[in-house]
């Protein structure tokens, strides 16, 4: 059976699935997908000190090639509901839009993966390879229990996977503006200068963090990291926040803190830029300023799935659907697909997230069948040159 | 009467008198004061938002010149009273000693004050001239209704006063060390650079003004202010603060706010050194970084007792009693002279400052001794001269 990708959007925003709870959205998609015979599987995860997190796991065929389409029905929370049009967990529909928290962000392009998926597999039940559904609701929340531990189980049942498309909003203004083919890593550094309390009277009885620490932040931000890469903008250091926290007008604080925040391209793993960091830094520090850094783990290092015949398939079902053709683009945030890249190549492409987040999150209903049309057009080409 | 430093220090020392309660302390000196045949008024000063204060006026004749002896009775908190030696206000004496909080600063002063006026009275009954005595129970606390209304109010009653002496301990290491005759302003700046919010994933959509604010801390630090004067050392800025207090490592902030202070010399007044410090900022403000700056008023201007007889008078009483040549210094932090200054030259010289506002304050007999000595010998000089 077939499924509209508009009537499967506005029954997942009326589930209440704002992060961690479940809401009844992926019982949903498990009961839609069942029917369509996809195998289900519901794995709970769990860990101390984070909330319990249910996720999807569904799969239609064993063949090969595995398509996977990677998503999340978890949402953020709506807020003061009383300041949307209309309540976000109601899916109305007004002027041709659908209201809803999730309604890009990303119930709305999980209903078009599965409404693509259903009509596929629905008009080529004989099809070689597989299709499969890795769906969390745990990516608006800590990202413990959701992504990451749903690919190691899946991994630890043998589920082996060749490509996949993972419908977050990457479409700044249109549908059809951009893929992400990659995504920057993302590098946090804490500072800390550290120097001794005393009147300011008496200076040469204190000593100053603080001039150490503009040195320091002038140092780091003194020349660019690089230039870019053929798929990356420039790398891009912030310094989010410099504190010492000294409420006293006459007295030296003994210490100041700083943390910055680097958004990295392939130029770099993050020990090679913690190594460039730490350099900068002791040039500007010589002798005389103290300070320690902490660098944060990180689990977002910089990636690129290669523009090839994947991205390729994948921007000629875009462009033949919206007559536009997608930039291929690596910028933004990070997202889950830091993790999946570990497994099979990853893009991402969903639909266009100006309202997510917001109040009043909506979709274009047409943009819901747009992006229902490209999965479909791709999955038809994927598999007919896999067959 | 005449009265022992050492009995009066430990008499005031037993009157709770923490800012800003009276203690007892005042009432004390005025019997003593009276008994010695000193008018005595105890004004009230109150302002809203302050609490009521005592303070006491005390003069001994009518005649000119008018000595005054400036100082306070009201004493910083003792702390954890189970850290100190002995009970803070028990006045103990353990190995020449005497214990207690205010024992330097300034209950210490105030005895050899006293003891030194009485002392010159009973011996001078006759003495031409007067002696007043200008205490405050508001030096340690907001300083709203002290020194600078008893001022007021004495000059509105039509008391004129030649010279000033203040009983601060100003003696780093010995008795004998140093006299004030001045001393630095001091001015603080408060800075903001603006910026705009946003994710530090997109840069662009952003303004961070940390960067600004490093550029702008470093310009006012990059060259000194003065090179010093005859009598000042040279002019010292200190950034107290700088605080953008972001919590999120992904959000580049709005805004990053810092404080600093200058200790300033007679090079400046508060308007000529804001104005450089304008200079200096928008130099390195460009149209790039967007701030505002705004100065608190101060009270506190750069003020000289120039070196003359006066000071002589006074650095000669002290050599003779203590052997040392007293440095003439303008050094550390203000103090009421600030407010003093402009009712009659003023100079500061009292007890040693080593154990000032810590725990275990103390004071040797022999310094209590010597002080009223020296406070003797120089009203001796000073009225004999005047005589």
């Amino acid at each position: 059976m077939t499924r509209k990708p508009l009537d499967l959007a506005q029954a997942l925003i009326r589930c209440p699935s704002v992060t961690p709870a479940e809401g009844g959205a992926l019982s949903l998609l498990a009961d839609v997908l069942g029917e369509a015979g996809f195998e289900v599987h519901r794995p709970v995860f769990r860990e101390e000190g984070t909330p319990d997190v249910e996720n999807l796991y569904a799969r239609w065929g064993t063949g090969s090639p595995c398509l996977v389409f990677a998503g999340h029905t978890d949402v953020v929370p709506p807020g003061d509901a009383s300041t949307w049009r209309h309540d976000p967990f109601s899916g109305a529909i007004e002027g041709g839009e659908l209201f809803g928290r999730g309604a890009v962000d990303m119930k709305g392009g999980v209903a078009c993966m599965v409404a693509a998926a259903l009509a596929f597999t629905a008009a080529n039940p004989e099809a070689p390879g597989s299709i499969a559904f890795l769906i969390t609701g745990d990516e608006e929340g800590p990202a413990v229990n959701g992504t990451v531990k749903l690919l190691e189980w899946a991994r630890a049942r043998g589920e082996r996977f060749d490509h996949c498309v993972l419908g977050e909003p990457t479409n700044p203004e249109a549908l059809g503006d951009m893929i992400k083919i990659g995504r920057r890593g993302s590098l946090t550094g804490r500072l800390v200068v550290h120097g001794r309390q005393g009147h300011v009277a008496y200076p040469h009885l204190a000593e100053n963090p603080i001039p150490g620490m503009v040195r320091l932040l002038a140092a780091l931000g003194a020349e660019p990291l690089d230039a870019g890469t053929e798929h990356f903008d420039a790398s891009n250091l912030e310094v989010t926040t410099v504190d010492a926290g000294n409420p006293a007008t006459n007295v030296v604080p003994a210490e100041v803190r700083a943390t910055f925040n680097i958004r990295f391209n392939d130029t770099w793993t993050p020990e090679t830029l913690e190594a460039e960091i730490r350099r900068r830094l002791d040039a500007a520090a010589g002798n005389t300023v103290r300070y320690t850094l902490r660098v944060e783990p990180t689990n977002a290092v910089a990636f690129l799935t290669a523009p090839g015949p994947f991205v390729e398939r994948f921007a000629m079902a875009v462009e033949a659907e919206t007559g536009r053709r997608p930039a291929l683009s690596t910028t933004g945030g990070t997202s889950d697909a830091r993790f999946i890249k570990d497994h099979c190549p990853v893009l991402e492409f969903g639909l266009v997230g100006q309202t997510m987040h917001a109040v009043d999150e909506r979709v274009a209903v047409a943009d819901l069948d747009r992006l229902a049309a490209i999965y479909r057009r791709f999955l038809d080409g994927y598999f007919g040159a896999a067959a």
